[in-house]
């Protein structure tokens, strides 16, 4: 099977279990970007079991818990769309007013430039925070 | 508080209980495309306690469950953004081929005109589906 989040990690690994990863994505102008990402190839949420749900989602709401008290974001989006990657991956994205986009979606047109701001310190404070979180 | 969603149902009501709602959008191309509305106006996901959290996401899989087997799309999209109108709602939408922005998310750009389908009694299965679901 030719999937790109089979072969490949999907960016800089901030926490894994035996199910799913958080990455970093490497998104131009979103510094905070995460993606939950299933480990194993599954199409839709339903095609989970109530248990696999209930863990994805876990982590998810964590990832958006740690993003929300370490970067401030106006707003948290949360998508799992999966049209060309077929393989269940949720965005967990920090929105901020002088983003690329902002009011709209990531994927609607651009607004402006994207602003200077870069992830630096802030991915070894949300790795620690998520794996705290997911601990307790 | 001038939200859309605190004074209108925001679409045509297929299913609802104390905590939220089941609303059928009327998105012009976008045949099936529900919304799952919380009723109280909370801005995110980790807003909300535990036990809602899962209340919530038990309905928006109920929702791609039945909107699986009942239009059999060939991908579900879900997604929470809500940098417009901060009041949780979730986006379950059913994605065609023929859609007017398939293979992109429903907010990038148009590919192709809208196909002519349009919900006729899918709507009452769709209504029926849900019910029956949730009340399993």
């Amino acid at each position: 099977m030719n999937c790109e989040l089979c072969t490949a990690t999907g960016g800089v690994v901030l926490w894994e279990d035996a199910q799913c990863r958080v990455v970093l994505a490497d998104e131009a102008g979103y510094c905070g970007f995460c993606r939950v990402i299933w480990n194993t190839h599954v199409r839709e949420m339903t095609d989970l079991d109530a248990a696999d749900q209930t863990h994805c989602m876990k982590v998810v709401f964590t990832v958006e818990r740690v993003l929300r008290k370490t970067l401030s974001p106006v707003k948290i989006n949360l998508a799992s769309l999966g049209n060309m990657v077929a393989h269940i991956h949720w965005h967990v994205i920090p929105r901020f007013a002088d983003d690329p986009h902002f009011p709209l979606p990531v994927w609607g047109s651009v607004q402006r430039k994207a602003p200077e701001r870069q992830i630096g310190t802030e991915a070894a404070m949300l790795a620690r925070g998520i794996a705290a979180e997911l601990k307790a």
